[in-house]
């Protein structure tokens, strides 16, 4: 595993066998076929994917990507940068709404500060940085080709050593001030929508600082749109482009855990607006990564709505909440063992004595 | 604790003092504010249902409300009525939906025989039948007021025991072949709307059947509207008279487990369509056992959206599910442990050091 494009190649989509074998089973369950919705749809991609009619998922992560944002200068934030490095703190004292939602899914949060401006000397802080925050996307490039796929091959590697560790079943979470911005341009130029459609109102800004921030975004697709050399059908050096000129190094870092998850036949809940943009930066990399996503919430947040709807992914949760961290993907857990459980627990119509459905 | 208005009478709206002092706790709260959308209303909601900061909700109770229904006779259902005590039986060997789910989110479920047809004997099963299934609502009342009346405080007083076992988050469900039916008619009542715009699939007829099924319903309305004599102004007396028209034993039932939990301040999560009738009758009959309903899934069933819209209860899963027993509302129970575990555990901006808000 040298480089994104051997680990893309190695995505394999879900066999039409598995499924079947899933779909089958649960036929027989002593409910009216296809009446547990959703969680019969995860049940089948959960054993499909881990070729196991009770795939054991107890192990569960929740990856935390942190990352600062050169855009910060722009003054598209409600808060100021130096709370990215104050939330990693926050993160490894397990005081953040992802600790506390993870604990109580019985999961583990690996805070993975992968270019931050803070400097956090800390054994549990999983930090590699490629750099100090991006460049300012209005005016620069975010980042360069080359530490946009380490970024990525950082995620990638990520997962590998969680899976190594015995872990099954992950989650995308991600800190980084400023980054629904970076989020918002990437997402205008691979889903060809306008600022307007997708900026949202992010940590809590006002309808004129939310203009000011179409803006911004429109300044950096303009900035891209013109230095763009690649075109968009050369799946992965085209998203190694977009990521250097519009991304953050926690989205880049993001992509390469979803890849690596698919890689590893591991389920990975995507979390909300920012998550689903790496996600769909991961499915332009390797479309069959798309079949190991489990969409969890619907965010508040404008462009997530269309980020999901592009990947054809239907939210499970309805919260409102416009958060990230990975808190909305962690309340999914419980819905994964929900869905396993429904597999191994329930009686069967034969087993149960329970009548079927009259002739027609 | 005599008769259904002495409860009703009983029932306390939620005090503003509680619901700020939550509130000004979740604004301290390391996250911008509000950003956890709907599981900081429920936090809220449920340190003012039991008035203390940290609401003790550990042990959970599912109740389980079975019955038949005449309305069979008409052929609106893709199963046998046979079907309902053969769950009956399957709730009691822990082998159905239900049974699965609360084990995941540790709860009891409790199956309450109301008024099936099958003669079940079982230590196990909560059984105070009030007749052996209802009329046939297409011709002929369901149930007399007074029957109405005992099922409803059968339901009151299920919770009173379950209360004094220490219980104090309660969930609904229920099973009844044909209940769907007879839901569709209470509603299309309470909510003046057609049965085009109310019934929906039920276990998962064709388009045929459906339309038999809208035909029945408002065969049954008819009959009601000719043969009713209260006015809706008459809460009390009005609710009795249409469950005895165009009830179910069960849902009947559930109206009471509603008003016992709203009576003994225990949040009371509400499941899909049939539960949302029971939901829309008990808030008919005490406007504030609203404010103790936690909102769960919205079901696939047509009509649901139409009941929360009623009560103006927001669901938080939309998981495409309809098989009722209470299988949504104990998907929620994980919800309601990580909103209280929020408030408790969740660092402040004081003691994580981390920066608020810019000033605007």
């Amino acid at each position: 595993m040298i480089d994104v494009r051997s680990i893309a190649s190695e995505i394999q989509p879900l066999e039409a066998e598995w499924l079947q074998r899933a779909q089958n089973h649960l036929d027989q369950l002593t409910k009216p076929p296809g009446s547990l919705g959703k969680l019969e749809h995860l049940a089948k991609q959960l054993v499909a994917i881990r070729k196991e009619m009770t795939p054991r998922l107890e192990k569960k992560a929740v990856i935390v990507m942190a990352a600062d944002h050169g855009v910060c200068d722009e003054g598209i934030s409600q808060y100021p940068q130096a709370v990215t490095g104050q939330m990693i703190l926050n993160f490894l004292q397990g005081g953040a709404a992802v600790n506390v939602l993870a604990r109580q899914a019985g999961a583990d949060v690996f805070c993975y500060d992968i270019g931050s401006k803070a400097d956090i000397p800390n054994e549990q802080l999983h930090s590699n940085k490629i750099r100090n925050g991006t460049g300012n996307i209005a005016i620069e490039p975010a980042m360069s080709e080359q530490e946009a796929e380490l970024a990525i091959m950082r995620g990638v590697s990520l997962v590998h050593r969680l899976v190594a560790d015995g872990y099954t079943c992950f989650a995308t979470g991600e800190m980084g001030i400023g980054n629904t911005t970076v989020s918002s341009a990437l997402l205008c130029v691979l889903l060809e929508k306008t600022p307007s459609e997708i900026v949202g109102f992010g940590t809590g800004i006002d309808a004129t600082k939310k203009l000011h921030k179409e803006l911004v975004v429109q300044r950096a697709i303009h900035r891209f749109e013109s230095a763009k050399i690649k075109r968009h059908e050369e799946r992965i050096p085209y998203a190694l482009e977009l990521l250097a000129q519009l991304g953050g190094l926690e989205i880049a870092g993001l992509v390469g855990v979803i890849l690596g998850c698919a890689y590893h036949r591991c389920p990975i809940v995507i979390d909300g607006f920012i998550s689903t943009t790496a996600a769909v930066v991961a499915a332009h990399i390797a479309p069959n990564a798309v079949q190991y996503m489990v969409p969890s919430h619907l965010s508040h947040e404008a462009g997530h709505r269309h980020a999901l709807a592009h990947l054809e992914l239907q939210p499970m949760l309805h919260m409102d909440m416009r958060l990230g961290e990975g808190t909305g993907a962690v309340l999914c857990f419980p819905l994964i063992d929900v869905a396993i459980a429904i597999i191994c627990e329930m009686a069967t119509f034969e087993s149960a004595g329970v009548s079927g459905e009259l002739d027609s």
